[in-house]
């Protein structure tokens, strides 16, 4: 309800602010005898760990998960997995500068209308800081659905598009560079760009594109809880994000019905997926795929002009690490997400029939 | 669950196929002592029906809606409010052509793999036909929402876009043509090409824009369920739907974070608006805008190639009568859903603080 | 959330008002292609509806229900099931006199403070009559329960108590007698007994034993979703149930543990079954058995005095045509409801291991 | 779903094995701006926790709960409070002897059936020692619910039952003995009597009985979530719990209508309260009362046959520390399910009205 679980039957609830003790979750409905791979987890954690290279923010976070029930000999045991993750770097005196004044564009003016008050220290609990836990569960979430490959890449950065389709790129290389583009000319293109934007002291928006394949037919529920419904708000969830379109997406809007339809085969799968693999709300067993607008991080390090709590107008500046371009390391969040949308609808899924 | 129903607090739980005996649903929540509008609830209804122009479905169905509860002397009562829509115009012998073939883009292959059968008769649930009991549901919910204004109109149809922003129209002029574009020149145009696209047995995509005006600051949770998260899912969830963004969307990428911050007014609302209004998942004041791209109509009057049951290609060609392009149709639906969203997150709101 | 829905996978959610045009519901997760037999389904709201023998008001309703969706050519879809039972015998002008004055333990009082207004008539949204509704959801989740038996029966009426546990009765006699009690001769007292009561103008209480069979081991989620937590639940959640305990109950706390403890046999059964079919809230393949116990109906047909609206003393009467003993009329909500539980753990149940 | 959180709008999930590394929570949706008592909460926890007396476990357990979130400068902030207490003494070596056999009458059995395999020490997931995280929970709903007072206390131990209703008896004796009766002679006849089975190393059964003041008028939804219905799934789910009833209870059966009807007095109270506080599922005002039935612990320390996975017979005998009698500890664990109903209901309460 207060909006910090996410999933029905496969389920993960988050606590945490950016400079509280620990943040942490709790996977409930997690099916037992999953044998985890803790090595996995901790690898897409410090995929989305700051201060991995040298065009994201330098904050040193180790970002270690400790869990705390719901695993017995290296299983789960059908009961919740509660983990935390325990904040080792907290700067709070680089937000004092932020505790009586509003960062434009950022959650603070709202968070004190809405609640009375806040946890100012580093944006408190609308800190992206909150992901990681995302991506512990998210890495569960992978595990149980073994066969179906999840893999994010950057495919946009500012004006920086790769302008291909992800069935010419060669996923394989999405790690082999900082940005996680696959395609590794434009990767430096980009990573040359995300340099000068944060010599600049400023920031960029960018596109994260998303690929699911083997995912079996039928997941997704008709009505309100299409499966690209449930991809959309769960991709909207994230910090930063602006938009989502699967499939055709907006480009689709200016095609006729006959150039769109997915002419079917003999065997069920379709001659084109212009349907992004989804129809009717329900996976028809072709790839998923899918776009993520992320808008330029609102934490510029410029001087700029305020308010603060008594509607003053202040001249201040962005201090603290910030990353210059989110992209990167959002890439991993993506396909937590996604992991954990599938493996709720892929549960939803074994309860239709008789 | 299993997907019928929208919304925590204010929630709407749909049923009906589209040649059944009835649709209909059962809004559970809606608060009590809200004076009803029963001629606005019907008139929302009107403007989503099908016959009601040369440029949508000749189907005729009159989409009266019956209350069976939930309110007493005009007004709600604070009790589940039941409702259906009797099926009046069922031509299901315009469908016998999809009992064992599946049309391409539609759910029919999916539903049939998914539940074991399905009703095929006009698409069965997986019709748009459902909307009509969210019209219902959300025409109530802005009799809640009173002072809050949603509009939604027609910005594109294939390649005619309007290409001005909400502010620069006079929204007041979107129901004064078929199309439901507020330009009237554009919306000519967009008629036109729409009847050409009819005549050629095709179908066209379309965008919508909708834009909420006074809503208070507040809404919308963190994490998880952002008030635009729950937006997009509402609006994903629409059938045909392939694309969200809000604010600066896709744009939005483009975009410095210098250039995209919306500064602070000494009032706390902003000098520009690329937030759409909304900054960290909570309104935030300002207007609240977002477009919502809808792919061409599957159903094509012309002949083509699928496969049946057995998995045989088979020549056959889309009958019964469908819409050209769907956005006008749209236009309720995508403010209803809105209103859905808004009603719940205000209710919500009310119990965050001690 | 407004308390008008239960369950979680295999879900209903019901409207209507006592007086009102419908009550009926939707029922949300019900699997596909279960095979309905619909006079199953009458006969259980017959068992439940009014004017069905001289110890039961003698309101006459035909109670039919009507199928909107969900089902098609006899089978279940897996989509919602809508259904509606029209009121036809709504004598308002009965409940005049109840319009400005609240009756004594009804909830007349409380909805006004609770919602500003209330529908006075019969009750409204508090008359038992909803529970008409639960029956039809009760008896499709029933049928999807195939093999698990699920047998009510009325153990006592004011003190007149059966003494006997279920294990020494013959069940299959409880429907051969208008009170629904197995033992036909203490069917006869108890009978008797109600007729006095309603000549006296009074009313009285009474228990209701349930027993489920064939239950495989494994149903219920440990702590909160208890499978007796749930079923206690649901049995509280019908009108006049003022407790409910299963297994020994209420006399096992007077019990050593060493008593209480049921010893295994080899094959997992245990050789007492004081646990009533349940351990540690998951059910351990005995029979779960329970006892619900009703209040005497609050309507009685004698005078009385009471207050109004401004809080005057007024002098009254009961009118209207109600139940002396409600328990023989509530053995099959008894039994709905205790399936519309295990329908649902059942399908929970599909989802818990990988 | 999976059972583990409890509430909709105040809502508590937990995790935790009775010998993990620790136990915890996740409280969402408590308002922000409550000015913790950390003391009073630690209190709560102490009056649970284990070697607080000789008739109780002399496990040592300091149970001292970490805050991770959702409290800033000593004020909950609305957001997500995640918490800890950590496993101490943990004497896993103590329950070697259960790792492949069953005690009869605990969950080890269905726990293996339904997960496939279980974390066998200390009971894992099914040990009461989770409750400490719904005492941590509750502490904080009664600090919100400020106003209301929350009682609860030892009625009966075995066969000794106080005889007299809670408004013959001074409540504030309760914390005066280590049962938790407030009548003092009784409390040391039940304290001998724990005494004695614990000596002959049996367990007994109890009831609590609790009582709530204060409480304003229309806490409770309609139909399915009736306060005393959620009451009654609250303490259900509270390990040992057999029975539960409110008001007059299960002795209400044996009463007339006419009897037992509450008449009003011209304030709207009532001048008997069979009604138990609740009418039609909706607080009246008046004070809500409700016993608790508790069968006696299941781990007895003498010698007793049982089965084994492979479905042996095998001899074996009780170990580890256990409480004889588990109604005194159990005392602020019906308290803090109390409460946790009570503020949910009380959250939910403030959007049904326009």
């Amino acid at each position: 309800m207060a909006g910090n679980s996410f999933g029905n039957i496969f389920r993960v609830s988050t606590f945490g602010e950016s400079h509280g003790r620990a943040i942490g979750g709790v996977i409930d409905g997690c099916p037992s005898e999953i044998e985890l791979d803790f090595e996995a987890i901790q690898k897409d954690l410090d995929r989305r760990k700051p201060g991995q290279s040298a065009i994201v923010t330098q904050r040193k976070e180790p970002d270690e998960v400790e869990f705390y029930s719901g695993i017995f000999e290296g299983k789960t045991t059908g009961t919740p997995i509660g983990f935390a993750i325990h904040n080792t770097n907290q700067k709070s005196k680089d937000y004092g500068h932020i505790k009586d004044s509003y960062r434009p564009s950022h959650a603070d003016y709202v968070y004190d209308q809405k609640y009375g008050f806040r946890d100012y220290r580093g944006g408190g609990r609308s800190s992206a800081r909150e992901t990681a836990s995302r991506v512990v569960a998210g890495a569960i979430a992978k595990q149980f659905l073994k066969g179906i490959e999840i893999q994010a890449f950057v495919s946009q950065v500012g004006d920086l598009g790769l302008g291909k389709h992800y069935t010419e790129l060669d996923l394989s290389l999405t790690e082999s560079n900082v940005v996680r583009c696959p395609d590794p000319e434009m990767a430096a293109r980009m990573e040359e760009y995300i340099k000068s934007i944060k010599k600049e002291g400023d920031t960029i928006g960018g596109i994260i594109t998303c690929v699911a394949k083997n995912v079996p037919i039928g997941l997704g529920e008709p009505v309100f809880d299409k499966l690209h419904a449930e991809l959309g708000k769960a991709m909207l969830s994230i910090n930063a994000v602006k938009g989502f379109e699967y499939g055709s997406g907006f480009e689709g809007v200016k095609m006729k019905g006959s150039e769109h339809n997915d002419q079917f085969n003999s065997d069920g799968s379709t001659k084109t997926n212009f349907s992004g693999g989804i129809q009717g709300g329900i996976s028809n067993g072709m790839d998923i795929y899918f776009n993520v607008a992320f808008k330029p991080v609102a934490t510029v390090i410029q001087g700029y002009e305020t308010i603060d709590k008594e509607g003053n107008m202040v001249k201040t500046q962005g201090k603290g690490r910030h990353d210059p371009c989110v992209v990167p390391r959002a890439v991993p969040i993506v396909e937590a997400m996604t992991a954990l949308v599938l493996a709720d609808f892929t549960l939803m899924n074994r309860t239709i029939k008789l």
